[in-house]
């Protein structure tokens, strides 16, 4: 029903191409479908990092990633949308295999409750296996990869994943191992703070699950020690962190976004987005004419600052739209967004106009890190094909 | 010698027409001179107010504009720039006449000492006769206008001006008589606030001439009730508005300014000039590595705002820039300017550098409201003409 109202907004767009996420193969093991496109001869696979903490919009970034690079869909993606019946956790398309990192838990549910430790504790993940298989895959090599399963909390059988040209590690734990993430091509950190988590889990648990603010409260304060330990830690060495915080419109208002986009400077192909005139600071409220926007208001900020000792480029966006079409408004704005024509970051929201955050900040800066994930491929790739070509023509 | 310093800044543009403002003719009586261009058959003279009090700024406004609009000057100015010398305070340049209305004082300096009254108070000027000779003007006769020497403090004889395309009227009380500013078809207040005017003053007087402070503050608490009363009320009928404040940016700074062009909307043949994006609300700092500027900064603005209950759109500068042909920066980042090409507002900057305000928001916002005006007559003059080519292909 979701892909119906995505479709729905999809045909105001004339030009998009509409094949993307049709979920026909859904169910199929992603390692038996024939969709899955090989690495052509020679070609790496360009490997990308995205951490996180569970709930906080992983899935929906992988659904604006995939849809960004097109193709068929197979396989569902974890359990952020309470899709637990699946057989893998793994996201096939054309180009792309998503692999979830909660594959490589040490231990299935029952061997936690023995060792006392959460899946956020390094010790709970299997960092070896993990850096061995994506080297393989780097390598060209196919891999037999655990798989955990959500529902039972059990490790299933391992299933066979072929390198495809892009490869997404999506998890808790992206970037911990200091092995694993020299692999990364690139590295993306989504960061929700605290108290916006709370409101969503408020929202989720308590609006509509009927669970009590203290035991939601209560599950927060249990994880947090270990996520400010061990996750929290890779946000200073991603190149790009969506940052998702309270809104500055109005500190009354506990629903509202503002979402910044942190972009380091100096990060191999990637140069970053910014609003009308780079390296200067800007304060922008749209037109009101050009951009309805519900209380508080909506408000955009470019600068140059300084993260954990690095020089970035921020953009950000605090508040809402109500018209997601007026939002190529924006996207005028905007430059380097690695678009390939005027219009497409827009299409690509009306795509998934259903998914969460897609009014807001949040679907907006997610859909920017995807379209730079896609620059940064094809730079890569063209720059393998070159070196190839050379060493062809030399030899 | 300001002129060289003019034309030396003047040879790093190519394109600019090296002829305006060579004085080659000062000191010719204006209606004698060949250069003086009358008016074509039925046409219109376009007639512009610029309203401020004596020493802020008027005087370089009037240069910046003739020099947009070209041409050789016979004629100097008024006094502000101490050239009490002259014979006349008309300003006459191939398209333009500018006519001081200090011309128009009832009474002599003697005289107002008899009356006890201000040049600033109504009484002390004849609107009837500036009335008559604006009219004749507009209707393309020639006037015999008297002139009030500076110098003396006297009325000498009066001097023939012919009408030409463009009338300049400016001084203390362009837009104080309904009659008169009925006539006009633009107008442009200088808001030079109390503080700015307070600290120009004791930079030329105290610190130049070695007046003491009491008696600066003392001429300027005595004019301050008939300017109140006679010459700040004009600027709520202004087309637009300069405003000239002390900056926001460093509030021990007294020399620096905030300069803000208030641009009044639904103005006949005027589009207010806007940055980056029209009816949104901006705040700049341009980027330090395109746009060098000294302590305290930069900071440019834009946004709707409400003046005496008219619509308006301000463009702010607060701070100064190091560089002149940096401003091709800033020109870039400004649309409306009413420029005929690319860098033709940098150039008009680069061709008076030496004129005071050209390192900040004053010099910017005069080239802007030169640059309209010049816009408002083309745009007058193509409408006249197009309505007598309808007129004579009818009859």
């Amino acid at each position: 029903m979701k892909f119906t109202l995505s479709f729905t907004a999809l045909t105001t767009v004339a030009a998009f191409a509409p094949s993307a996420f049709t979920p026909k193969n859904a169910g199929v093991p992603a390692s038996t479908s024939s969709l899955n496109m090989a690495l052509k001869d020679g070609q790496t696979p360009v490997v990308i990092g995205v951490a996180a903490d569970s709930g906080c919009g992983k899935s929906t970034f992988m659904r604006r990633l995939t849809s960004i690079f097109g193709g068929d869909v197979v396989g569902p993606l974890g359990g952020g949308f309470g899709n637990g019946g699946w057989e893998t956790n793994t996201l096939v398309s054309d180009l792309t295999t998503v692999i979830c990192l909660d594959d490589y838990h040490s231990n299935d549910r029952n061997g936690r409750k023995v060792s006392g430790l959460t899946a956020l504790n390094p010790l709970e993940n299997n960092f070896d296996l993990m850096f061995e298989q994506i080297k393989a895959l780097k390598d060209g090599k196919t891999i037999s990869k655990p798989i955990y399963n959500h529902v039972n909390g059990t490790l299933d059988t391992p299933e066979t994943i072929e390198p495809t040209p892009i490869i997404i590690f999506e998890g808790l734990h992206p970037m911990h191992d200091e092995r694993v993430r020299d692999l990364l091509d690139f590295t993306l950190y989504l960061d929700i703070s605290d108290e916006v988590k709370l409101n969503w889990k408020i929202q989720r648990d308590m609006e509509e699950r009927g669970h009590s603010l203290e035991s939601i409260m209560a599950s927060i304060e249990a994880r947090k020690p270990d996520f400010d330990a061990y996750i929290d830690p890779q946000k200073k060495d991603s190149d790009v962190i969506i940052e998702v915080l309270p809104t500055n419109l109005d500190k009354e208002d506990k629903k509202t976004l503002n979402v910044r986009c942190i972009q380091k400077d100096g990060v191999v192909d990637f140069s970053p987005c910014y609003l009308f005139d780079q390296g200067s600071t800007i304060e922008w409220t749209p037109a009101p004419t050009k951009l309805s926007a519900p209380a508080p208001g909506l408000k955009m900020a470019y600068r140059s600052e300084q993260y954990f000792g690095r020089d970035c480029q921020v953009v950000e966006m605090d508040g809402s739209f109500d018209n997601l079409q007026e939002l190529v408004y924006v996207e005028s704005a905007l430059s380097n967004t690695k678009t390939k024509f005027y219009g497409e970051l827009t299409q690509a929201m009306l795509a998934l106009a259903d998914a969460p955050g897609s009014n807001n900040g949040t679907g907006l800066m997610q859909t920017l890190a995807a379209f730079a994930i896609r620059d940064i491929y094809e730079k890569k790739t063209a720059a393998a094909k070159k070196v190839k070509q050379e060493t062809t023509t030399s030899a």
